[in-house]
């Protein structure tokens, strides 16, 4: 039986106080099988959950967080200044309405908020992995999800929603569950990764394996590769953004500093960009940042064929969304999924969200979202009622 | 007078070999007050000649090389297995048609290619100048081109041309030297940089300064800052390309190690940079690097003002392309510019060209540009016959 500890609610709808719950993996086999054909265990997973089961659990959602994200969806957490990431779209009256659904947050494997990965203890050597962390995929994280739902009592998932790279573990719920999910909510991402999508996570890990604190993977107990986690980071958010968002926000205004030198910073977006390298290195590890990106790279819904074929087991609804000023997850990788659910017969909604976030959107533009979402759910919510 | 060496052609429409000559400031003044406030000299310019000067050297054109270019625009070095950067665009019967015009293009301050820049030796400290050098600008460089212009004895320029930071360099010839250009080619630029144009630039600056190696600008008898100096220009790589020039190029093929570990390249794409990366250290220096991209963001024809009242001098015919293709220098930016001449009177003309090629179009589309360019130059040429 999961403990939520869900306290008095802070703010008006939202979830209030929140905490972090942790599974480790003890029904055999408590080792998984990974794609690359290596064992890895103990497994533990970090999860949060928010709302209650229903008496037959069928009213289960599971959310499925992006690249850097974590368990912390929603809530807060004590002493925090924000809330989970995706709180906007959660809690009492919201998109995933916690007074009728009960929902669930779980941290990818090879992360570090928690669930097993590169920073955890190899229990092997009694150190962290560090590179010697065997290689993961996107299907190895969603076994993991399968697992935790195992024990969470929960057979089949009233949705499963993600955006990025949560839409690819949304993906592939779709073709390796198909009996486990009634409805999937896909936001901004794609079947398989375009080599421009590839060669900026490229950029990410070659700055980090440049910085020489990274050490062979082996930092744990000595400075961090900070400089280039950081520079990584810079990377990412540009593409995160988009142009017009980018000159919404910073125009050419100049930054702290002044314009004075070429080593200073000239422009406030170069402000911002270096304070958000800075700070993600102390809430994200180098070594999970290896190995997620190239889990998100290596990812390929159709299986190296054809996506509406790996669909023909589903019978789920589906609900496709993109962003029109995304330019790291274009609308048209979207459309190919919903081509490839209409070729299968699945029941697809497909809507492009007019947007200037870029990639961000997805967790910016909650209204549109909201509306989407929660007559979506509603929808296959009364349809498994009714079935 | 010039000296030009241009042996037999090896190739047909070729210029055949060519050389590099350089300049140093004779005349006095022998140093430049840049825009800064710092003095700099003794200056040297690299630069190359193709064609020959008619008697009034009213024949004569500027080309522009950018960013990471040179003076070296077409014909073959000595011994090199490929031509100039621009070559496909340059010699007899080409668009800029060495049988009819005398083409000029030099090497920016602040390079590395045999133009004054922080890799030369400060005449103070006997030592390369590294982070000591000035801070330099747009509009600097344009000053050091005037400069070999005076010295080349040429009054009046028949055209301007270059794209990319060559463009800018346009731009400021324009706003700068409105009495000495006749005609300009302004090419896949923006007048000044946008938040998401300065914000890969910042990427490439810090990937550099996070790198050990860089040593506050003095590595000349070390270490080069290589791998920090690799990763800007992946970065740049991508910006260069398109999504679609991208997935043609490599699709999702596998890279030369196989795809069996996170710190390996599993991608074709990945095998790409990186060796665009360890071969750029060979031909560019960090410092340059650093100083160019500065001067790029930093540049603002219009002023801080209006682009249309900068223009109100200028009494030349303009050309204008982009490339609808060309996400990192937008086709908008283009546009901007063209409303820009037409306000102020200028007679301008503009083309997006179709093409997949992204920023690299303008180094790429040599048949539509030329056709373009050799009609506007003929006309710019005639005109000036009768005037």
């Amino acid at each position: 039986m999961v403990v939520r500890i869900v306290k008095e609610a802070e703010l008006k709808d939202s979830l209030g106080i929140v905490v972090t719950e942790s599974y480790t993996f003890a029904d055999p086999p408590e080792e998984l099988i990974l794609d690359c054909g290596e064992k890895l265990g103990p497994i533990t997973v970090a999860y949060e959950t928010y709302g209650t089961p229903n008496e037959d659990r069928s009213n289960a959602i599971l959310i499925l967080h992006a690249f850097s994200g974590d368990a912390h969806a929603a809530g807060w957490h004590e002493g925090d200044r924000k809330p989970g990431w995706w709180d906007d779209m959660m809690g009492p009256g919201r998109a995933f309405d916690t007074e009728r659904y009960f929902v669930v947050c779980s941290n990818v494997l090879g992360g570090c908020k928690g669930t097993t990965g590169p920073s955890s203890l190899n229990p092997e050597t009694g150190k962290p992995y560090g590179a010697g962390f065997p290689l993961v995929s996107i299907p190895d994280m969603v076994r993991v999800q399968a697992r935790l739902l195992d024990k969470l009592g929960i057979e089949k998932l009233l949705a499963v929603a993600g955006g990025s790279m949560g839409g690819q573990q949304v993906l592939e719920w779709l073709v390796a569950y198909p009996e486990r999910v009634r409805s999937a909510i896909v936001i901004a991402t794609a079947a398989r990764h375009s080599p421009q999508q590839i060669a900026f996570n490229e950029v990410g890990r070659q700055a980090i394996l440049a910085d020489p604190n990274w050490n062979e993977g082996q930092y744990y107990s000595g400075e961090q590769p900070s400089k280039g986690l950081g520079v990584a980071r810079m990377v990412g958010h540009i593409t995160y953004m988009s142009d017009t968002s980018m000159a919404f926000k910073f125009g050419r205004r100049a930054g702290a500093n002044g314009k004075s030198h070429p080593f200073g910073t000239g422009f406030e977006v170069e402000d911002y960009l270096q304070h958000k390298g800075l700070t993600f290195v102390d809430r994200f590890d180098a070594n999970s940042y290896l190995y997620i990106t190239r889990a998100i790279d290596e990812y390929d819904a159709t299986g190296g064929g054809n996506l509406a074929e790996r669909f023909e087991r589903l019978n789920a609804r589906v609900l496709v969304l993109s962003f029109k000023s995304d330019w790291l997850y274009p609308s048209y990788q979207s459309r190919e999924i919903v081509r490839a659910c209409k070729k299968a017969g699945v029941d697809v909604t497909y809507c492009e969200i007019e947007s200037t976030y870029g990639h961000d959107a997805f967790l910016l533009e909650v209204e549109a979202q909201s509306n989407l979402v929660s007559h979506f759910l509603r929808r296959a919510h009364t349809a498994g009622e009714g079935a």
